[in-house]
């Protein structure tokens, strides 16, 4: 009974790719709360689950690796193991944006306190939104839920266009703030391409699903 | 002969993404060119070209997925596949850094000229190479050229860094220089992912080649 056994695997894939998941959310989330508490050792925590997140990365690629080389899984198999494969990288690059904040924190630990934008921490909970839904869909293989997430990422690039002209004014009226103003720029920056990651992964969800390729054809309309 | 036909698909595929890649380099280098020289004509230009790489990106995915399906690749043949659809990803996002370099100049149109820090252009001619030599590892399956790519992406990193210092440092003098500055600091950062993703290409070359994957591995020492 081959077959069992690579549906086992296939299985085994996906939920090594969840417990990935669960980390590159995780990383976002506490990186976020860092850099508003300033809280040193929870950016050291950020950045060592993106370690276990390279590391899960790596071992994800070589399971969909091994399932290609030793089986010749056809349609929606081949898909879901194409999609696992890009779904990685941008966990992955998840994890890069979220330990991009805690370093970030960490350079202004000495830098007085300076108030965020509030768009900042509701960028934050969008996004992590989007990442949460983006996931669910592909636990519960719903393509409509993943269709929900593409409508979530022009809200998240609005705010971040807000949160900059907010603070572009914030420099100039008080150039003493430029440093932190800037960080929180450039944090808005790393929420928007978190949002982004989640929103492909919507899109490899929605083509491991019904096999059609959304990327570059979606407009509003078309997602209802 | 199905083996015949096996490697030419191969090779088409192999071409595509090297004419796709020309897009990405050329959309790259026409941005800064654009950004520098305020010129609005090239900047629409290199949105034209950033749909031509998007649209070769859902080619390239098409043609590497029909391989995959009625062809069973074994060894370097489904490495080989495997990078090209990675390496797709990476071409892709450095068309959507230079769209972002030539988004920013169009917003730039009527502000005053603003000297940019040299080390800007520098770094774009660095990520040039470091894009170009990737490409060229791929086309001539040389794992040693990729390897040097690796080098240069810590150079880029560094740069990025002294930019950002000397802009933050113009904002405090300077607060109407503000928004100057700050676009400076992100077309920085844009051209800092284009140097990752060509890191990225090089390391996929690497994996196709050497069948090691080097993603999380690299020193600088193992490097040599």
């Amino acid at each position: 009974m081959p077959r069992i056994n690579f549906h086992q695997q296939l299985a085994a894939l996906k939920d090594k790719l969840l417990a990935m998941a669960a980390l590159s959310q995780q990383a976002l989330e506490f990186s976020i709360e860092a850099y508003v508490a300033r809280d040193m050792a929870l950016c050291d925590h950020v950045l060592e689950i993106e370690e276990a997140i390279n590391s899960a990365e790596t071992t994800v690629d070589d399971m969909a690796y091994d399932l290609l080389a030793k089986e010749q899984p056809m349609a929606i198999d081949l898909r879901f193991i194409l999609s696992v494969i890009k779904i990685n990288g941008d966990l992955e690059r998840i994890g890069d944006q979220a330990a991009g904040i805690a370093e970030r924190a960490q350079m202004l630990k000495d830098s007085p306190k300076f108030d965020l934008p509030p768009e900042i921490e509701a960028m934050g909970e969008k996004t992590g939104v989007m990442i949460r839904t983006a996931l669910q869909s592909l636990l519960e293989a719903d393509a409509k839920m993943a269709d929900s997430v593409l409508l979530l990422d022009d809200e998240v690039d609005d705010m971040n266009r807000a949160v900059q002209a907010e603070l572009v004014d914030v420099m100039q009226r008080d150039p003493e703030c430029s440093i932190q103003a800037l960080n929180a720029i450039l944090i808005s920056r790393n929420l928007e391409r978190a949002a982004d990651h989640a929103t492909n992964i919507a899109e490899d969800v929605i083509f491991w699903l019904r096999g059609s390729d959304v990327r570059h054809k979606m407009s509003l309309a078309e997602a209802d």
